[in-house]
């Protein structure tokens, strides 16, 4: 397995973020509302949008259901 | 946000186990294997393929990473 270090690890939170933000602007709702469909608070929402949480399954699963989306879409562009 | 109960929830952790199970198997490696290629215990891999476990986003990443697949195809087959 390729070594992973944090860098890429901190690259890899930050892709997962920009592309929760990319589908929540979309969707065209806001961190707050989208809070709120997701049963979690806004700066949940705002610290994991910049890359700055190490977001649970649950929470993945509450964020692509609130967007609308199967939870793969959340890691497109994650690459290997 | 269609409501997501608890059963919903756990079958969502459950399908998330069983493709990280299928892949793992296809790579014929055993769950102490991937267990150390993704740096963590084989009884977390273990639970974790039965679904009993809020995966964090690190070891998402580690495991998709140990198993040379992008964390999207970790979340096919699980629906909206």
């Amino acid at each position: 397995m390729p070594e992973r270090n944090d860098e890429e690890l901190r690259a890899q939170h930050l892709s997962f973020g920009q592309r929760v933000r990319e589908i929540r602007q979309d969707r065209g709702l806001s961190q707050e509302e989208l809070a709120e469909l997701a049963g979690m608070h806004r700066t949940y929402v705002s610290s994991l949008e910049r890359g700055l949480r190490n977001v649970g399954l649950d929470n993945i699963l509450a964020i692509a259901a609130a967007l609308d989306v199967s939870p793969s879409d959340l890691f497109l562009g994650e690459n290997k």
